[in-house]
């Protein structure tokens, strides 16, 4: 039996994802998006991904969210500030199915309860680019992890059901009871990394080969690390191994993080949601974290000083 | 008796000692710089000062240091970095004489200590910028403070002498036996400011109104001052009080800090001898400064981009 899936938010990452899971002769995938062109593109044209893979994917894509039929699965992958008006215009295609996130950073769960009644938990590693309308680059290979939202959890067998189509469409994905360690490794590693490419203008390697720099990315490692112990959260891998991973010349050496791409095109960044998040919980949770709460401050600043 | 005075690095803060001490009678003053369309418009036109303080000195300029007769006096207040090979280049004019510095930062007096005998501590609050060879527009005014230097210690009579010259000039000085406390309440005003403009890109005023960067500014501070009171510095008022005074619209609101216009100029910052200076003292002394090594680190990245 087939299954309907839809892509909210169709960028880099949703793109990887709809692409892909479009190669399956089981699997409808919609894809949303609110930009026209790349909309226009994809149902002309199809999706193509290009670099660590290639691709030519046929979802439907639309702007009008009245479009879309009821689905098994929603996969939100637009940037953490659009989450909310994302899933409020699109809720009602899954009134009878379960939603999950792919995007960075911590508390879209959250957002995604409050209008629907099964979620998905998630975190992925791969990107990329668009490069032209319909047209992907894809950068990096990688895993993903699906587990139930512990507030509103979607059914583990709808998780393992949303993995296993993943998987078979060419983007391994692991379905578990608890997603929570590997968010937290990816969030750690974006908030220790991401803002210290945008703040000085260094790729991703040049950061790390900078042991000042280095060891400022440390510091952020260490407070992510305790703010995630306090609520009893196992990472699955040490989040500097990533970092060095990501450095290597055949990774992400010369890559240019996204909240550097986003300073760059003076584009809000997802500050909030990485180090604003970490330094929230900690708050919360009475970790200290002066670190994140510095770097979030300094990224805030950049972004109003575009309104100076 | 009169005095001879040679102002070594004739940008804006050494400009506003030149031209107010070349108003007196009774010092001879001369100015070294190496910025020669400068130096030939003080020779031809005066140096004149608008702003804060209308005034029109004339001082001897020269960009050639064998030009420089022996003198009583020297007041260096080139850049922090440049502070060596200036002291190298005119050491000689004060073989006889001793030499006070007006820079930002710490360890300028110990460069100097390498060069001449006898070394005057010193920090001064005025501030201005070049508008123009041989104009300076003078933005705030300020007290400034001479001590002798601990380790190569010009008399103190002297240390009054230069004091009693500067003030009489129009620039109101102090000479006092320790003069750490005002320098390093300078220097932790300088360096829990500045930066924060430089990577935000935002004004003194607009950084201050913003509760986040406010409190990294306050991190800082607190820093500061235990690094200071490790050393038994006893900090003459709180650099608290004077970030907020600064941030009054009628003193320095719309001030874009000269880090933050290094930086727009894509120029070295003293970065090093300010957060890099506090840093490296906490080490020294065991005092933990993890802000100033995060913004010394960041402000440095930002530096190695330009190379990129």
């Amino acid at each position: 039996m087939g299954i309907t899936v839809c892509v909210v938010g169709c960028g880099a990452v949703g793109s990887l994802f709809a692409a892909n899971l479009a190669t399956l002769d089981d699997v409808e995938v919609w894809a949303y998006d609110l930009a026209q062109a790349h909309v226009d593109a994809i149902n002309r044209d199809g999706l193509r991904l290009t670099g660590a893979g290639e691709v030519l994917g046929r979802p439907r894509a639309t702007t009008d969210a009245s479009e879309l039929p009821p689905c098994d699965f929603g996969i939100v992958a637009t940037k953490a500030m659009h989450t909310d008006s994302a899933i409020a215009a699109t809720a009602h295609a899954f009134a009878g199915g379960c939603v999950a996130t792919v995007q960075n950073g911590i508390g879209n769960e959250e957002v995604l309860a409050r209008h629907v009644e099964r979620v998905i938990r998630g975190t992925t590693f791969p990107a990329g680019k668009i490069t032209a309308p319909g047209v992907i680059q894809w950068d990096v290979q990688g895993d993903t992890t699906f587990g139930p939202f512990e507030e509103r959890p979607a059914p583990l067998e709808e998780v393992e059901r949303l993995a296993d189509a993943c998987t078979r469409g060419g983007m391994p994905t692991k379905a578990v009871a608890d997603a929570r360690g590997p968010q937290w490794r990816k969030v750690i590693f974006n908030a220790a990394t991401n803002p210290l490419g945008a703040l000085t203008g260094l790729t991703h390697g040049r950061v790390c080969e900078r042991p000042d720099l280095r060891a400022l990315a440390s510091r952020l490692v260490d407070e992510g690390k305790a703010v995630a112990a306090a609520q009893g959260i196992e990472l699955d891998a040490d989040p500097e191994e990533l970092i060095d991973y990501a450095a290597r010349p055949e990774v992400a050496y010369g890559h240019k993080a996204s909240m550097l791409q986003d300073v760059e095109a003076r584009r809000q960044t997802e500050i909030d949601y990485l180090n604003g998040g970490i330094a929230e919980f900690g708050r919360r949770l009475g970790v200290p974290a002066p670190t994140h709460e510095s770097i979030w401050a300094l990224v805030k600043g950049v972004e109003a000083a575009w309104q100076q």
